[in-house]
């Protein structure tokens, strides 16, 4: 017998990896964070002997997800103004709201708010882009989460920096501080094309290669954003980003619902990722990321719900869904991103295009436990042919019952273990009332 | 004092009629079935003496949603089959499953399922279309649901009748046996202009005229549809129906996704309503309804979810989620399809198209007490600032906590109390196998 911590078992494992794998009546073995078996349930009481054992007989265990594009800290601003233009949305209400409120504090209840959604859908990893990145990697560490904090750059000051090389010169502190704590990672987060000129992206070039980090940014987001390149620049964005070096392996672009098929191609041969939101770009009416066209390129998409104020949640699972139903409708293909495509978005694929591809997005032996249980016993989910086709299709987000990150449990039959649920609930609603009163 | 059987406390209901109100603190009476006043929730106390009282402090009370376009009993065949082209989805997998299972105990079971569904999501009305409604109508008496029950023809035999005539000979016997019932209420329902032929089109037209019945039908779903009736008749299936006299107020045409502006100034004219299924035409691609400009244009615009087959659930919250976001990328403009507007599409339009119009679909003293309360005080939901925007955009039908229909409560702290949740659920689970056996 060998000792393990934790063993569950379940009545399917999805592991991701291989593809179109459901394993009925597995188990799967954790020890020291990281998996080191998935096998039959029967034998896995005669093969370990476990400190912990959870029965889970109507589950499917699937990996933890990764939430590839997050505001975390803007679930504050969680419908505070809908159903407006964008310009209108931003420059009459969220800007102003962001400059009289965000700071340490803002970012602090923000993040751990959010974090206590994602973790409550089944996320276990998300890559932020906010002010203040120092504030979410200390509460990411208090929360047990996995995320990737963007070092942000942006052309203009706020509460957190004055400049571009103000920006850069703090997301390098941070990332020399952290960079060696196990469930944190760094990506240089130059907010979008028009709004950090070429001298600090000629910069985040040069450091991200040395560094070899990611870059997450927003591009072709919207129409408008190409048009306003072209008259500024002579060029759509995507191909000024190219001039500058940035269209590589480290390229996360985020949106991307302007594309051409030589940009598609182009994207795919420099095998940059793209980072798909497509609530976000429904909601703000920016436009459709071409997702099929992307895959049948060979294309990496992830996915991510963008910020709370623009979404309204930051679930995951409703992304998939969404992902998966849009995608068919755009390419005008019932068969266009299948449930199991749409899961390995929502896993693996933002796992390997934040660099953790050995790390997590897989239920494989050596990786750490990312682990996610969902219970799809519920009559909601009744019956079940095919359970991976429920995860996307028939599966809310509240089904997730447990959730474990690097072999710990930060989520027990729906309880967060490392979150206080009702200091945060409370510190959102002082947060209301101040933000109601300056609205 | 007077005495009322409920009086329900909520901290903000939203009655859809007038348009654009949202009362705090307020209370909704009820006695006998029917809504006797909304008032402050302070002087309630003192005009009212209440059989049950509900203290709801962190909930808001919606009019019961209105789900105008569902095959209910298709829950069984929920995830069957996913992610296929829609002829195959149809000949290679759900017709052959209807020919070899449906009968009335398939349509029981599928029925009690979807109405537990629905209710648990806030549905309290639903207009099916499938054969056996004299079951479906057994089902919904039994569960105290309100239903339209569809007077299904199709060109076809079934199990339940073997040709148009025999469809209407009993659909109309139907009708005859329970139109006095207080909670159900008919529709013709002819499948589709590419299943029913003109004769049987021109029987039921003069029927629904002399009982000024709806007729409920799919049209314009798809593109193909529109090609092969140009092929046929020569003219697109909207055109047909207006030469044969069925464009009128009592028109329910559902999907409509391919639509030229002169049809849609020709339904607006005509008075016929849209019940629009937004997530089954983006699971089957089959196209994308133009919602703002038929609102634009006075057309009275409903929601559906359509079969859990083509879905995978019954989830008109989802739905006008998925709406709300749709209308505004189709659109282009992301002031398209408001949240308010969403959620009187879910409700207050969907009644009117019924005909029910003065009997349910807001809350307003006199109509039915058909009442929604969702929870808005979990996590997911916090902050608040427009509960509105939050019903439709950040949440979930799990936070729907009590409906009651016609005044009585058939969901309490989220218990059913008409139906048998653990019986439902292994009936489904036995249809599992045997669907399963024959796949």
């Amino acid at each position: 017998m060998e000792t393990i911590d934790t063993l569950i078992k379940a009545r399917w494992i999805i592991p991701v990896e291989p593809d179109d794998t459901v394993l009925e009546h597995h188990a799967l073995a954790i020890r020291a964070g990281r998996i080191v078996a998935l096998l039959p349930s029967a034998e896995a009481d005669d093969r370990y002997r476990a400190d912990k054992v959870h029965e889970l007989p109507h589950h499917a265990l699937i990996p933890g997800l990764v939430n590839t594009h997050t505001h975390a800290a803007m679930s504050l601003m969680r419908g505070l103004a809908d159903d407006l233009p964008l310009m209108e949305w931003l420059k009459g209400h969220i800007w102003p709201a962001e400059g009289r409120w965000v700071g340490a504090e803002f970012v602090e209840d923000g993040t751990l708010l959010a974090m206590a959604e994602m973790l409550r859908g089944g996320v276990t990893c998300f890559n932020d882009m906010y002010f203040f990145p120092e504030i979410t990697a200390h509460a990411a560490a208090r929360a047990g989460m996995r995320a990737a904090l963007g070092l942000i750059v942006i052309d203009f000051p706020t509460a957190w920096a004055a400049n571009a090389d103000e920006y850069i010169a703090k997301g390098l502190a941070l990332y020399d501080d952290h960079k060696d704590e196990a469930l944190l990672s760094f990506c240089f987060a130059p907010h979008a094309p028009y709004t950090v000129s070429d001298e600090p992206l000629k910069r985040i070039r040069t450091l991200a290669n040395e560094l070899d980090l990611p870059v997450h940014m927003h591009v072709h987001e919207t129409a408008h954003e190409v048009e306003e390149s072209m008259a500024r620049f002579g060029m759509r964005p995507l191909e000024r980003l190219a001039q500058l070096g940035l269209v590589g392996p480290n390229l996360l672009a985020v949106h991307m619902t302007q594309l051409e098929d030589a940009e598609i191609a182009h994207l795919a041969e420099a095998g940059a990722h793209v980072l798909h939101c497509p609530e976000s770009n429904l909601k703000l009416a920016s436009g459709f990321c071409p997702v099929q066209k992307l895959l049948d390129a060979g294309v990496n998409v992830c996915l991510g719900t963008d910020g709370a104020a623009s979404n309204n949640d930051l679930d995951l699972m409703g992304e998939m869904r969404t992902a998966a139903l849009l995608a068919k409708g755009v390419a005008g293909d019932a068969a266009a991103l299948p449930a199991a495509a749409a899961l390995r978005m929502a896993t693996l694929n933002g796992a390997r295009a934040l660099g953790l591809g050995e790390e997590t997005g897989s239920l494989v032996p050596g990786k750490a436990a990312d682990v996610v249980a969902v219970d799809l016993g519920a009559l909601e989910s009744r019956p079940v042919y095919h359970p991976v086709s429920h995860l996307v299709y028939a599966t809310g987000r509240q089904q997730v019952t447990h959730v474990w990150v690097a072999g710990k449990a930060l989520l027990k039959d729906r309880r967060l273990t490392t979150l206080d649920l009702e200091a945060i609930q409370a510190r959102a609603m002082a947060w209301q009332e101040r933000l109601k009163a300056n609205a």
